[in-house]
């Protein structure tokens, strides 16, 4: 499905002469759609969607010229990261140009504590730089292998590191984008303070990132571990160790992911470890931090069933990739009718809503939680996994959690207001006023700027 | 006012030959006090009070061979480090040896995120080896220049750097302790995890501490800046700007400290920065935190007075030196009818009990906050500057405060259970038997040893 004029592709095409472009359709098909399949939703209205073509800038003198030919051709441009995201947001509803931007990925420049990325780099590949002197990025998705800051900032939310440093949304956490427009005449606009937030997560819809200035956490060596806990006390022991160490200031941590059984039956990789019913908690400690907390797993009756320290860790299977919505990767690979949720619970130390929650749909909504920081407190966010049946009992689960105060993130849903946010923020209006003046960037996904277009 | 008979000292002497002895008089009035002396009410019943002599042993060999000799002639033994605790937790109540450890002074390794020392290294020294290597201590008190690692494990809280990792009593934050007990054949304990707390803000009671294992905390760079706020507003948009920050995971800070005026006209050295008037906060931050902290400081309608970059804030005036009991210290330097109040307030971000206290006290009750983590949570806790007229007026201020749900760690006793604790561990009771079956160590500290011991 596509929409630009063939006249005006040529046209296009001539204008990039020298540009890498991709038009073989296998290509075309890979590099116009991401993980929306999670969703049964997305999945019925996403997967014919195609971009006309792919083009891939090497630089950013390059990013501008496709700006500047997509503009004057007045050709709709959806940017692309990695293509990890998992609501569609780098599909292209009405074709046009997929602007791949993973050949930018240089490390600028790092020093202690700060670092300036293209926006194309990988985030592992950004650790690996880092590290050498001695620091990493604050917070990764699970997929930090392959996606792209671009993409993370963009498109992402926050994920392992979230339990210490909170996440992409909080002030300096991103310290400065740099942007180009979609004009006849690209600018550049360079945001640092308060200003990211007209760009981050706005899915590539205010501009073109084309680097990135970040903060950097130290690089601990990081321990990883599994603890299980008895089958027969169920998964709320579980969670009121996540939030005891959540709340444990002397405990260093990267990530506390936990989740209830039958949950870990579907990590193969780990199935040889969790006894038979136990609701387990996967974490990354500070090695020097591991003597303490086994103090406290000790305190709440866990069981440590895997245990590798940072240099064993750094081989084969990362503890990560079984957390955030690799859960969900997991579970629907051994069966695909599971999908998810993504929730915020309510701070309470007691927990009383997720067990609540826990008790209230058994074995429909298998209890997925991740501890992050949210305004200074350690609060269990949900990925639950969900035996879908039908469209309506999915919009059902989640609206029975809306009324209960536990804040839903629809995954379910292509337009940016009905996810997280509910409402844009103004500022992100204005600027795409600015920087997107014929609203071709990624066009269909926000209601508002439709809605403000057509009325 | 001594106890010891002499001819105990003098075949005590004799078996501690080749290890340094001080006898002095005016050496051994300066080595029996500390700083007691910010409390009316200690000062009364303390000044008079003196060692027999000083012992200074060169190593930890030499610490078995003072323990084994006091031990077998049943002497008392206060141990010293740099003699900065404020509740006379160093001062002989029943004379004997004053056993001063601060040649104890090395720092024996370090590494990324641990480092082990000797009890008797002064804070800022041990600071000095780890920033080689990209790390430091991660809490100290604001006497950081001067006092020793074991005294601050042995007889302080937290400090500055406790706003990220919580108090020395939060599991994690002292990784191991070595200790010698006071018997005719000492022996060496190491005590780890859990263990810690057996002799951890025991005030030398539990046995003499000759080496520590600490966790060490990312060096970053760290920013020093003072916030000020109209006169006009008054003390409250500056705690709330406190809270604010406390609760700002993505940015990184050492150090909220927040004074009411006039408290700051007391600061000799910032009086120049500060505005008539102005309640300000004082902040250590990572540089690369300091364009988001702007943001917040401008949403509070916070004026910046004073900022130094890590670089400038390394020479001149530390502005840890008006935070913590040293603001204390400066008001007392201008008026000593000043004394102060040690208190935590409850978990509300909302701050209504401070705000509370602040306008029920006025004048004579100063308001000062530091916030830490308590529990995984940004929480004040206060050491108000109070007019003192009588003890019965003050014990009157810090009922009125209990009764209001604000903890008060009594500063104006000497009694260990009177100060934060209210009642000790059984666990350190056990180890004290264990450790120090004659009772010796800095005896008439303890109500519940006293008692057992006469009961
Ligand atoms: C198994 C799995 C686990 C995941 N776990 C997490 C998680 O823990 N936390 C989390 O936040 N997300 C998670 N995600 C979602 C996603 O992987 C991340 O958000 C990831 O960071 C996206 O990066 P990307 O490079 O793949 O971006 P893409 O998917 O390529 O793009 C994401 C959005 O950003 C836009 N964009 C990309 N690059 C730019 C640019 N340079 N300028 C402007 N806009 C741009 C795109 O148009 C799109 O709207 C997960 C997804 C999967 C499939
Ligand atoms: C201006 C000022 C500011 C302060 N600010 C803070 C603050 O921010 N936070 C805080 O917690 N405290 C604070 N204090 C109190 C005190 O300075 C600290 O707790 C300091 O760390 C004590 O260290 P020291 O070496 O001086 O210990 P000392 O005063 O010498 O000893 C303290 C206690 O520990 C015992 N002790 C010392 N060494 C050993 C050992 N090796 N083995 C066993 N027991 C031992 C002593 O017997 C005594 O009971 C402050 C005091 C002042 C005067």
């Amino acid at each position: 499905m596509t929409v630009a004029a063939p006249d005006k592709l040529q046209a296009l095409r001539s204008a990039l002469a020298g540009i890498e472009i991709i038009t073989d359709p296998a290509q075309l098909t890979k590099l116009s759609l991401d993980f929306y399949h999670y969703s049964p939703v997305l999945t019925r209205q996403l997967s014919e969607k195609r971009g006309d073509l792919v083009v891939r800038p090497a630089n950013e003198a390059e990013v501008m010229r496709v700006a500047a030919a997509c503009a004057q051709h007045r050709i709709p441009v959806t940017i692309r990261g990695a293509g990890t995201g998992n609501y569609g947001q780098c599909i292209p509803l009405r074709g046009g140009v997929i602007l791949d931007v993973s050949k930018l990925n240089q490390v600028l420049w790092a020093k202690p504590g700060v670092a300036r990325v293209q926006a194309g780099a990988k985030l592992m590949a950004i650790d690996k730089q880092t590290r050498e002197i001695g620091w990493e990025i604050r917070m990764a998705p699970s997929t930090y292998r392959t996606a792209t800051i671009g993409g993370f900032i963009a498109g992402g939310s926050g994920g392992i590191g979230s339990i210490t440093y909170g996440q992409l949304r909080d002030r300096g956490n991103v310290l400065a984008l740099r942007v180009v427009t979609l004009e006849e005449e690209p600018r550049i606009i360079e945001l640092r303070g308060d200003e990211v937030f007209k760009v981050s997560h706005a899915w590539g819809l205010n501009g073109i990132i084309t680097e990135v200035e970040i903060p950097l956490a130290p690089a601990y060596p990081w321990a990883e571990l599994v603890v299980a806990f008895p089958a027969e006390v169920g998964f709320m022991p579980a969670a009121h160790f996540g939030q005891a160490l959540g709340d444990a200031d002397g405990i260093i941590k990267k990530m506390i992911s936990l989740h209830a059984w039958p949950i870990p039956s579907y990590f193969a990789p780990l199935r040889g470890s969790v006894p038979e019913g136990s609701a387990i908690a996967l974490l990354m400690i500070a090695e020097s931090s591991v003597e303490p907390l086994m103090e406290l797993i000790r305190e709440h009756g866990g069981q440590v069933v895997y245990n590798k320290t940072a240099q064993e860790a750094s081989k084969g299977i990362m503890l990560g990739e079984f957390t955030w919505n690799h859960t969900t990767l997991h579970c629907r690979s051994v069966d695909t009718s599971l999908t998810y949720l993504q929730s915020a619970f309510p701070a309470d130390r007691e927990l009383k809503m997720v067990q609540h929650m826990y008790e209230y749909f058994g074995d429909e909504v298998l209890m997925h939680l991740e501890f992050i920081r949210i305004e200074g407190q350690a609060t269990p966010v949900g990925l639950q996994i969900v035996r879908f049946t039908t469209e309506d009992r999915l919009n059902e689960i989640m609206r029975y959690h809306e009324e209960n105060g536990v804040f839903i993130a629809n995954p379910h849903t292509f337009i940016i207001e009905d996810g997280g946010r509910k409402v844009m923020d103004p500022r992100q209006i204005r600027f795409k006023q600015e920087v997107d003046p014929y609203g071709l960037l990624n066009p269909g996904k926000m209601r508002t700027w439709q809605e403000r277009a057509s009325g």
